[in-house]
């Protein structure tokens, strides 16, 4: 994906980048060629990389190889029909962290639009859930665990 | 808790709600009295109260009447101290819907500061967690049904 000057985006909405560097979550807008043109704060906690070094980045910057290929098809039919396929749904989906270790996330998009309605990009809000993932996938391996041993009791009789 | 006139504070964050709107998340922003100065679009989606409903009232309007107190004792102090007690945390709290049912919300906190560093309000952003929390509650559930069910099995040779 092509890469565009992220200091403009910025300045023409410091507004927006006002409330998005508040925001609790991660805030990443990508522009229509995916280029990161927001990074909040929580970003930079969640996924390592400094504004400085997301900024303009494709968003391949944290998305895990094998899932490129799909993330983009996705992407450039959003940019195009102006559509997400999600409404309110969360997606979860592993992404990458700057020092290669896998995180679960998950996280919401949005069409970003000018005040004459062209889409101007995707914002999307993320939370790091790879403890809750670690924490439910293990509850999951609990119950599994436990009917393989009550299975065989509640034969008995 | 006081209202305030909406309008000037949307008027005057015209950039910010623009992006607020967009994101899937429900965001909600409070002024320094609590009154909701942002109610997205996720928002009205989530707690069922259009924007034109929402702005201006104070935030007992999707609080349960018996959390109020301690969630005003927290803002007021966040408010005088200019920093939040949660940093990066995820809070898990009951809400209410418009139509009375109490959802499962999972949100985080930042603070919303002007050009001068001046705290101005706190900004939320929400997800319904309802079916998520019951999800977690009934694997719980099936797990402490298992053990009781399994723990006589296992003392048996």
């Amino acid at each position: 994906m092509p890469q565009s000057d992220p200091l403009a985006s910025t300045r023409a909405s410091d507004h927006a980048a006002g409330l998005a560097e508040a925001i609790g979550d991660a805030v990443v807008v990508s522009d229509p060629e995916g280029a990161i043109t927001v990074w909040n704060a929580a970003a930079e906690r969640i996924f390592g990389f400094t504004a400085a070094e997301a900024l303009g980045r494709s968003l391949d910057l944290i998305t895990p190889e094998r899932h490129r290929r799909r993330h983009w098809d996705g992407y450039a039919k959003t940019m195009r029909t102006g559509v997400t396929h999600y409404g309110a749904e969360t997606l979860r989906v592993p992404a990458l962290h700057k020092d290669g270790r896998q995180l679960s996330i998950a996280f919401t998009v949005g069409m970003v639009r000018d005040a004459s309605d062209r889409v101007t990009g995707i914002v999307a809000v993320i939370r790091d859930e790879t403890e809750r993932w670690a924490e439910e996938k293990r509850l999951r391996q609990r119950v599994a665990d436990l009917e393989a041993i009550a299975d065989p009791a509640r034969r008995e009789p």
